[in-house]
């Protein structure tokens, strides 16, 4: 019988460990016996409608430095998309399309790197499958820099944007306090619905450093003379004070405090308002002192330059592992990271039912957070902690990290 | 005759290099036939007046890592402070004041590192030395991210933050170009009067990416209906534009651009609107595309895990030479880089008057600008090329860069 085929892809937003998913994908089909070919969808699952598909066994031959600078480089090798897989009854032919191409290239499983999203259309095409009687095999692999998947420990992705934000936070710390004047200096992190990242910060405290001193996550219902009266007291212990927020902190009722501030302000655009810059100007007008408020942007995601080796080696591990668990028949499901042990820290991999997963968030559980609502607690913190640990060897050319181009950058730029 | 003693500070905004010019001057003094020992003075020149001065001979025996770790930890190891020395006819105290403590330590020179507004200290100090007789030796060493001061090639400080923006630079074009939806980003970078940062950006490019597609400068009077045909004829081009922008950019009357969109719309407070962010609805309003902006943050200045080891070591050997000068009798002058040889890249150390440098700032000559205004030359790109090449060794510890500690952190926390 002959060997089939397979075909990966890549969804949602970027992270630092997405594309050493993709390398141990790739890795693990050049060594299967059940797998020949692993074709690459661009721009996530509309390539293979739209029949963009990259022969990536000719990639890793015509490169032998393809899996190393793949595992470390940012983003997502095949590109992304943010398509959500309509519902078979709302239009079949969508589906028809697909499984004609999976024919087509002859796909024994296909594996899709993302978010809640993805496991979304691993969830729709498995059924479907099952439907027709097809024998492909639907994995989905994690990645998002939220962890706010159900059931996995954590995931990947997560712990290089943590390092990133950690570090950050460190520096920033650094740069604070310098000045013998008193000051607030606030940072807000990623995270709409869920504080993991935001939460992160609090690995910035090393023996000389306790910053950030305060940390407010969407978890907790923000209220503003609490949060005032806890800058306050903070002023009054130390000369710089060092906040970490949440861009998606909300009041009791659920509003969103950047919204908040913007209708107050009677600002015309109301992203104007960051979560970091309305809490600037509420201790601006509450309290004289000096007070800036700094937004992390889109390197939380991308800065592979600072990722966390221990996400990227997990990242490569679940990618070697979801083309085993294919070829020995499952389907339909994610696979997922089990902690085994904390001290020293292990994992092991393991796969879950999609459904419990797909269009399910992860919170932080209440009692990880401090009774006042303003820090994290240490159970927290040791959950964290490993997931930041060690740094990949890169490569720099003219100063620069060196990284491997988006596949199809070649004929865009 | 006994050796004299030293006192060293640091000044103004943290730099990734700043610390790596306080460690050469240590070196040099511990090794010195002329010098004893050498005082930090804490919070910049404030630490005289306040009597706070540490011995650093011995912060440098206690830990045997000291001189490592302060050349590659961020801001000042001393504290900084913005006090301007006022005119000798307006306080003369103040400057009877330094000079009593002068005398108390035997200080035989006072080196302070800083920018332009350090060298006007350095200046007025050695200007009151001669008045009086006094034979300490007063000398200046360079630092700013800006690289805006005269005479010397370039400034300490200014290569590692080039290679942050850089990096940045190129690891948000791996973030952007993963989608086939077209874009705009918009990425601000600090530099209220001069463009050197910005164009930094262009150090960004490389065998697949051409980002940043477009660069704003200061130096350049910047036309809102040029900008707009400038972006619809790279959209026309490409899927996703990348722009670089200087904080500081102006309009031909001089009038900085986040100001007049603050008053065009109507909002309280002006420091809402960042550069990036009115560039952003400027595009918005114009032009049917997604669009977004991106204030790189203070990272710029302290991020030391991304720092230029060709700037560390500059700043290094000038700290170093400086105390060297001071031996041979010079004063009232500072440090300066000249630019031996661009390829192979090659530096020597010579010293300026501090007259001509004080008070005055070096722009972007406009012959280092491209005709349109809206990109970099060749030229200025040779120039800065070498300035970011090469990475310091750091270590990590629990996934964090390891860095000394800020010297009046232990009590402060």
């Amino acid at each position: 019988m002959s060997r089939k085929n397979v075909i990966v892809a890549q969804s949602g937003g970027p992270t630092a460990a997405i594309n050493a998913s993709l390398a141990g994908v790739i890795d693990a089909v050049l060594q299967s016996d059940d797998y020949e070919t692993v074709y690459g969808s661009i721009y996530g699952i509309l390539g293979i409608m739209e029949n963009r598909l990259m022969n990536l066994n000719e990639k890793a031959a015509e490169n032998p430095d393809f899996i190393r600078l793949l595992k470390t480089s940012p983003a997502m090798y095949l590109g992304s998309c943010r398509y959500k897989l309509p519902d078979e009854e709302a239009d079949e032919a969508a589906y028809a399309q697909l499984f004609a191409q999976f024919e087509a290239y002859q796909v024994g499983a296909f594996f899709y790197i993302g978010g809640n999203d993805s496991m979304d259309t691993v969830l729709k095409l498995g059924r479907y499958g099952n439907k027709i009687g097809s024998s492909i095999r639907f994995i989905g692999i994690p990645k998002t820099i939220d962890n706010d998947l159900c059931v996995t420990d954590h995931t990947p992705g997560y712990g290089s944007a943590a390092k990133y934000v950690a570090s950050s936070l460190l520096e920033v710390a650094h740069d604070t306090f310098i000045y013998s004047v008193k000051s607030v200096t606030i940072v807000e992190i990623m995270g709409r619905d869920a504080g993991w990242l935001t939460a992160a910060s609090a690995l910035a405290r090393t023996s000389y450093s306790s910053a950030p001193h305060l940390i407010y996550l969407p978890e907790v219902p923000f209220e503003k003379e609490r949060f005032l009266a806890d800058v306050r007291e903070q002023l009054a212990q130390r000369n710089n004070v060092i906040i970490a927020v949440s861009e998606g902190i909300r009041d009791k009722d659920g509003t969103y405090i950047s919204a908040t501030a913007a209708k107050e302000d009677q600002f015309g655009h109301s992203q104007l308002s960051g979560t970091g810059k309305c809490l600037e100007y509420l201790v601006k007008d509450a309290i004289n002192v000096k007070v800036r408020s700094i937004e992390l942007n889109v390197l939380q995601r991308c800065a592979s330059h600072i990722a966390s080796l221990t996400d990227l080696d997990e990242a490569y591990a679940l990618g070697k592992q979801a083309v085993s668990y294919a070829s020995q028949g499952q389907s339909q499901c994610m696979l997922t990271l089990r902690r085994v042990s904390g001290k020293p820290y292990q994992t092991g991999i393991e796969t879950a039912d999609i459904n419990g997963i797909a269009n399910e968030a992860k919170s932080i559980p209440r009692e990880w957070i401090n009774e006042a609502g303003n820090d994290i607690t240490q159970e927290l913190y040791d959950y964290m902690a490993p997931l930041i640990v060690g740094e990949p060897a890169l490569s720099y050319k003219n100063g620069l990290p060196v990284y491997l181009p988006i596949s199809h950058l070649d004929t865009q730029e």
